[in-house]
């Protein structure tokens, strides 16, 4: 097999590559659909390489689906999938609290109904979800209520974003021993047409400045994710391939967890951005380098049916 | 004149450094103020300093208030003043578009009224006041109504900072040649017994990630609140004291337009801050040591009554 990085991905050495793993992890949005559509193919490739005896996993960084509402859209759009093989931040967080942190306590809770539900189903109880409009002045504020329980803020993407909700989130951390914990850091959810909306790693970043410091994310690039998968389905990381279509999240996660990786080019990255990383000799942007690249994972469907 | 910095201005040092200077600069909240109270003896200390031939200013990243405002907030408490003396962010940011940015349509602002008085007052119109709350789906907020006429975002103190409106600048800031400027970058608006609210920094930021790219802020630290006073009363470098209470916005501000700077323990920073800086050998934070500095700006008052 080659050994040199960023190969495109074709003929004999798509074969080659798929039997030498054992389990095959997807990122959603830009890879397997685009939006509301299956990318072309997709649904084939994933059915096909279960039905080969690979196990497959979908690792997203939104958090704005339960593990359920994603195998529900998988299923209507063809995929053969089940919610366990599903991996999205809402449901690692909540693993997240439960098994690292261990929190005893409450979340104070900067994102949706989907959070709060995995929250709910690990057992951890929330309070903010929803609307929190601003009233009163300043020392009003700096004086909000609290509830006595919660012991971490947590921010994920949240349409309902406020100032009240920052300054909630800054009062808690400013509480002693009060975790404080963020989904991703995409900067922003990319839609059809070239346009895009902020992500929640604006509102992580804004929750941040007020804090005065870092949360801890789970989301890719954080070998977090990787993790949730491996220690419940005992995967290899040398028999494992990550397949994405950004560098910096999906191919970054893969390097740091010493995955085989592949490009896919139907979403944010291109092959131009992969070899700038290779080119500049910098250490850190080696990790976004994928080894291979495809032009949509509908390349690997005649390895499959062959 | 003692030539070592972060000394203790006291004795004859006092109206050594005062016949040094014409003009003199403070700082508002944590200086003169804090809150809703004067500084026991500030009203004295400016109005003599008046009283003696000085001119003096103030200079406020504050951008909740306009200039007439403050004037009526200092009269209130004892402090002979008129709003030409004052300089907030609100006042020159608008200076900033007007005069160097030359701009040619409208503002999409994140900020209050006060932003919006001042705005209009040099015949600026706006957007975006008041609040904007989400609603629809991910693509009608990609394709939310925009004002054809907005030429700049800005971004100041917003109490009603919502989700709808990160989204609004973004789509802003995706259009060809659209400016983005700031009043500031404070992290936290410190309150009375040790309390903090979010400060314009987080807002900013936010809008920043989203945006994928720095505003241009006009508040101290940056050198164009000097430069507004400056030109408009021909104030000379070298006969100009900096008074505050921050050593990363007033004291650096002093630093970067070759003021003398006189940090008072009234506010946010201490010595023990002062001197950390100055023995970390980092040329960047040299900037942030100041040339003297007093309890309280009530320790200037002895010279002045002599």
């Amino acid at each position: 097999m080659s050994v040199s990085k960023c190969t495109r991905l074709s003929g004999a050495l798509v074969k080659e590559l798929l039997d030498s793993v054992d389990s095959v992890l997807f990122d959603c949005d830009g890879v397997i659909w685009r939006g509301d559509q299956a990318v072309p193919g997709a649904p084939q490739v994933i059915n096909l390489l279960k039905e080969h005896g690979k196990k497959v996993f979908f690792v997203t960084n939104n958090s704005s689906k339960t593990r359920k509402m994603y195998a529900d859209k998988m299923s209507k759009l063809g995929f053969n999938v089940n919610e366990e093989e599903v991996f999205g931040t809402a449901y690692c967080l909540a693993m997240y609290l439960r098994t690292v942190c261990k929190l005893q306590g409450k979340v104070y809770l900067i994102g949706g109904n989907a959070m709060r539900q995995e929250l709910e189903a690990v057992g951890i109880q929330q309070t903010g979800v929803g609307p929190d409009h601003i009233s009163g002045s300043q020392a009003d504020w700096a004086n909000v209520s609290l509830d006595p329980e919660v012991k971490a803020v947590v921010v994920g993407f949240d349409e309902h974003f406020s100032y009240m909700k920052l300054n909630r989130a800054l009062q808690y951390l400013t509480q002693q021993g009060c975790l404080f914990v963020g989904t991703n850091r995409d900067t922003r959810l990319p839609l059809e047409g070239g346009k895009a909306v902020p992500g929640t790693g604006c509102l992580l970043q804004a929750v941040e400045t007020a804090a005065q410091h870092q949360a801890q994310t789970v989301g890719k690039p954080n070998h977090f994710m990787y993790d949730c998968v491996a220690s419940q389905y005992g995967v290899e990381r040398d028999r494992c391939l990550m397949v994405g279509d950004r560098l910096d999240t999906d191919i970054l996660l893969g390097s740091n967890c010493g995955l085989k990786t592949l490009l896919t080019l139907t979403g944010v990255s291109t092959v131009a951005d992969a070899e700038a990383h290779q080119k500049s000799g910098c250490p850190e942007r080696q990790g976004m380098v994928p080894d291979y690249y495809v032009e949509s994972i509908a390349d690997l469907l005649p390895a499959l049916q062959g």
